[in-house]
């Protein structure tokens, strides 16, 4: 299933005792239709509490009568059976956008390739939305987008993250960043833009928390790549809020390769994984 | 002022005894910059319950010594001064975004020329996004908005809108629609634009409602100029939720007409006013 949620009241994705979550919400959800217990949910982009996502993936093991069952006695498929019963239990900050049947060897954390990401800004009150306000993080300073857009460069590749990464025992900070781009968008609002194979935990916010300072004309640009050159986390980058921050899409492989795909992420065990923000 | 609030959490722009309203709140804080009772503030679009504004404009009257005393011991100028205080003052939901001195003649609501809204709708599931739900209706049926565009720009013109106005004593119906134009944006929503020299009340959200069931395919295009040559209310026309209304622009004529339009304006004294929604 594809989902989209507004972050803002969520302790983010993962299941956690006493806490609204995502993924507890739709799991939940799954149980109302399914008459059962809440199913286990697999999703290719955990985030973190206050985090957005407009293009969530998620797969769960339905049994094959109960999938047939969710029509009920309409004509609907199970896919559309299932899109609007989900519409119908849901709380209005989910919204599952797609209902379809994997297909074989599918893994939404395993199998996905790489995962994107953008961070909204603003540095300009006169600009500023308030219908905007629970997506956007509100700069006290101008920012040159372009000096944010040349330091981000420099920080693309099959680098070692650990600069912008909370430290995890055992766990690979190696990533490819294929995709770090700042633009000012037509409203005014600076959007930074990031993809990679996969992201660590609080990478993205520190990735853009590390290229802010440049913006704001307080570092050169190409001091965000001596940071993750140094390898150690940098009191000079400040992990920015969660608001500002959306998964925005998961790109897999084709169908033929999703197996694969899986198998090799899998085997790695070394943390690359959908965990992310 | 330029202002712009998210109207989710308003009784509307109008003063109302015991509610939250945008316009009680924006002069209770002029009040606590000046430190005086709470101004009384003119808008060029009153905007009713639930309606949004990216770009009102307002003004009000302040003694020449509070004016230029707003700075205290800060080198800012008084518009520097009253932007950064009211950002201190006001809630998330309103948002100023500039302040300066009007010129001679000015009216926020008798010098305007013409008023233009937005309304978001959205038809397509696998498109909703949570994060815009505060300011997008959504549709249980697709529409075509090419059909809707055609209906729209039938209703282009100098014309009687009594068939869309609520009924008020005395008040003219006719207004100058200069623009109703229906597009799909790049993210599949459906957003309405209308411009006019004023909007009677439940006026955007009627013609919106007309509309509506061209794109769904259950009126021919021709129906919602049929139902305004008619003159009265037509069942069939659904005045259409707030949230998906926004005030976009007031306009206002070059500084030396200003005066000028806001006598003539004044003079006819027949409802042709910012009542606007």
């Amino acid at each position: 299933m594809d989902l989209a949620y507004d972050g803002t009241h969520f302790s983010g994705w993962a299941s956690q005792p006493g806490r609204r979550t995502v993924q507890q919400t739709v799991e939940q959800a799954w149980g109302v239709l399914l008459r059962d217990l809440a199913p286990t949910t697999t999703v290719g982009g955990r985030t973190d509490a206050g985090v957005h996502a407009r293009a969530s993936v998620v797969h769960l093991d339905i049994p094959l009568r109960q999938w047939q069952a969710l029509p009920g006695r309409s004509t609907r498929s199970p896919e559309q059976a299932a899109l609007r019963r989900l519409a119908g239990v849901l709380p209005e900050d989910i919204v599952v956008r797609s209902v379809r049947v994997a297909p074989a060897g599918f893994d939404a954390r395993f199998s996905a390739l790489h995962r994107r990401y953008s961070y909204r800004l603003n540095d300009r009150p006169e600009s500023a939305d308030p219908l905007r306000r629970h997506d956007t993080v509100h700069l006290k300073r101008p920012v040159d987008e372009l000096r944010m857009n040349e330091a981000a460069r420099a920080l693309l590749g099959l680098r070692d993250f650990a600069a912008f990464c909370r430290k995890r025992a055992g766990a690979t900070t190696t990533r490819t960043l294929l995709r770090f781009e700042v633009v000012r968008d037509p409203d005014g609002v600076v959007v930074a833009h990031l993809e990679a194979d996969a992201f660590c935990h609080s990478m993205v916010r520190s990735l853009v928390g590390a290229v802010v300072p440049v913006g704001e004309g307080r570092r050169e640009p190409a001091w965000p790549a001596e940071v993750m050159r140094a390898g150690a986390r940098n009191p000079g980058v400040t992990v920015m809020p969660a608001h500002g921050l959306c998964l925005e899409q998961i790109v897999y492989p084709p169908e033929s390769e999703l197996a694969a795909r899986a198998q090799t992420t899998r085997s790695r065990r070394d943390g690359l994984e959908g965990r992310s923000i």
